[in-house]
């Protein structure tokens, strides 16, 4: 298939990679030129613009930072849209908030193509090996159509709904995930501040009603799970910033939805005073630092 | 062997029973005779007191509410000390703090007797089935000692390190267990507010990184796991009264400890919203009615 | 002086009026062609549109619900930079986040056109009364220019810094008026729960370290303060779902400035409850609502 | 008057000395030789136990750090109970839980004498100048007698109703100061990050809604308030731990209540981990630290 693909960053390349591996004919937009080099040495063809990215393609991908840049991508006078043939599909992979979601697809079915929302979980590493979620908001006939695709970038491909529900999907688990990963940090914390053994106390846990990802797979706590982040100095996995923006595109969806979440904005705090004390680019389970005890010179 | 127990309340009964059914010996105590009485029709000799039902035993059990019923069992001109031989092992199962845990093992090894903390895990249907998990705080020796005893009652003994561990181990995990169902309370009420099926959110959380028990095993949300009590409207189950206590004990803990639990405190105030509004008799998960939207006579 | 007024509702028409009472020639326009007519008869001049109200006039003064508006009013084609002279001073006393009163200055500036952000506290009873308290940001020579028309319909005229710093005054003191007004909430009602009589707590706490104007002018607790809303059961004052519009201003300047805002965003959840529960239009002291205990039908 | 006093910290010496000022006979007990000695030097006699100071008084006075202290002190085989005539009254001045007064209450009427709780305000710096203010729980006829004693070492003494609620008075209010500081420090941070400047925010503050002790007698933001402790590197005041200490007992008293403290709970863990990290030392307002940007090494 030709595809057209904008936005070559830590997640976009190696997803548009995973597409020419599959045999697909892919042309690329990125600001950064780099970036584009490095697609081109891989079997890409370089476009000067979204519009030519997206002129002559049978579908167009987008894997931007945020809501406001899809929609410049789609909406510039170079923008995805005054190239696109009327019936092409265009995948957004960014996560956004779903309103957002919506209304870009508002947009694209005015101009006579489907807009899927398709956010992906798994990290740079699952974008590397092809091995990525994708949350999908679509029609079922648009979903038939753009999942062999995805299947080239990702292992799971779920369908979650109409537009939009892709972008619900991924910032509900999200927004759980920055909860149980501060409860896994103050139920460890805790209990080895009174004694108990860290591994015996993860064992517990994990083989009782708290188990859950953050304990099991990716526990803060160094020295419980070998390939997690907290046994190399929360280096590498998913940075606290980016799990600040999806809680705040957590909050935002909530306000729009009239939601409490109480438990969720308060990890939002903690992830913000982390990311405060200019800590933001360690890995989310870094949290677990807020509960260490210390000694400040006051 | 021939043992002591104190305390056939919910949980005490059931597990004493088993005691019964693999053959040992028990003579019992407890302040209701109807409780009493039951347990005589099943086989056990009754007791007027925890000295008697202490005397003359190679162990002794309790199972009691709270940690001032356990020093009054203990200490009373007419408790476990004024009648139990020395080198007699006290296995307390009940749910308290560890610092009390550990002052009644100072009281009774230096009457002579070993203490062990072995709250338990698995609710009345554990209880009834055998099927507990206990978590024991108690010397390499002593552990392998009562673990046999133990094993006529429950399914996992686990070892959590010495006294108080046990306790330590069971409030650690109930914290994160507080934390996690009223995060998931409000993962799947945000979602469904914003327009996704339940069903499919909660298989995306249960395989993706938001996955906790709480999620796949009990959800709150109604509908997704048939064996949960959302699916009988919160009846049975771990009740909010019994999650409030636990959140109580490590609030205490955290405390002693000196240690932030930033989202266990707020968790205990939902559960003590949901208690003061007359629904704590409710299954813990009713948490997610906090989420509902209403209407209100104001 | 001759002035452009945009926007008629429950705060803008009465100020309006006042601009009227003192002797100044106000043109006006406004959606709601209801409320214009009400202008009329009380000696303004009706516009088409906020293009002609902007037209030959010496200020234009805006009163809107939110940001998006005062976008739409300014840079509409008949909006108000259509039809403003250069030299002439905009005022917008809406309520928005800092950050759109700077990027309004922005394209006003480049316009010609001095903006000056003046938000205002004391609610329709002050608009009406000419005693509103407007937090003003200009520079010291637009400050100088525009006092004098603010002093027609407001007491305090406060100056606080450059454009965008009276929007910055206004959500900080609605962020701790959020915070302290569910303070007082929980302070009045644990007091009460464990006995004294909520008079002589509410006189200690006003005499004392907690005192605050929520407590000793506007205390939720009922019977407290005769001329608040409390009074009458929590009709009329400042409405639950506006505290809620201004802690989400709060949340959102928060986050764009890195800063957390831990109990303001607890507040926010406990003000959103209110609201998702059907009690959004009652005054945000009734926030004493979540505190009381009673019993639900399950 | 002849009165025993009992505790001679910080708070109870200079209590002691303002009896003696006023012209009463005092004897003293305390574990510390030199705090004694001192008071001695000031004219008051030195006894060897607390029943030997509870002997042939009119009045008892106590001054002690928590609830355990006032039980020993009062129910030992030395203690008050045992040394003191029937009907005198005893004054306890510790800030201690309801509950625990109301059960001391009862001990002593058993005994024949009357109990009253009169937890202070005021810090060390009013009980030097002899201008407390005690929170008395007694009937109306014990007050009436207590008062004028009282009135040697405060200059505000406040009947708040039947014995304990002196106690809830204090701690209701001290619940709620923790909450307007933490609350200040939040609205004085997000201000200046913002760009305002952060005397014009105050000023805006202290003349408008948000108005509380907090802001304007005790602001936690450098420079605001001259004789505030935030002007001199939070020394001296109120401090961290003792504010964690009577949020402590709020939270026990809510439990007890069954009432939720929402923004109590996440106070306390706010101070709890400003005292984790060392700086439960300084001054309760130190809490604005925890909104300061900075870098941590990781």
């Amino acid at each position: 298939m030709k595809i057209g693909f904008i936005g070559l960053g830590n997640m976009g390349a190696p997803m548009a990679r995973n597409l020419l591996k599959h045999g697909h004919t892919v042309q690329v937009f990125d600001l950064n030129e780099v970036a584009v080099r490095a697609l081109v040495d891989a079997g890409a063809s370089a476009c000067a613009s979204p519009k030519l990215a997206a002129t002559d393609v049978e579908l167009v991908v987008t894997m931007l930072p945020a809501s406001a840049h899809v929609r410049t991508v789609l909406t510039d006078e170079n923008g995805v849209l005054a190239g696109i043939a009327p019936g092409v599909t265009i995948v957004d992979s960014s996560t956004i908030d779903p309103a957002s979601a919506q209304a870009f697809a508002k947009l694209a079915q005015a101009h006579g193509n489907p807009f899927v929302d398709a956010p992906v979980s798994g990290g740079t590493g699952g974008a590397a090996a092809g091995t990525l979620t994708f949350m999908v908001g679509a029609s079922e006939a648009v979903y038939a159509q753009v999942k062999p695709v995805l299947e080239a970038m990702g292992k799971n491909i779920v369908h979650c709904g109409e537009t939009g529900m892709g972008q619900v999907a991924k910032i509900c688990n999200n927004l759980l995930l920055g909860i149980t990963m501060a409860g896994v940090a103050e139920a460890m914390s805790l209990g080895t501040a009174l004694g108990i053994d860290s591994k015996v106390l993860a064992g517990i846990i994990n083989t009782s009603t708290g188990r859950c990802w953050s304990s099991d797979t990716y526990n803060p706590y160094p020295g419980i799970v070998e390939t997690a982040p907290s046994a190399r100095g929360y280096t590498g996995g998913f940075g606290t910033d980016l799990m600040l923006k999806d809680l705040g595109l957590a909050a935002d969806a909530a306000r729009s939805a009239k939601q409490p979440i109480f438990l969720g904005a308060l990890a939002q705090q903690l992830y913000q005073a982390m990311s405060s004390s200019g800590r933001g680019g360690l890995d989310f389970s870094a949290i677990i630092k807020l509960y260490e005890r210390g000694e400040h010179a006051s």
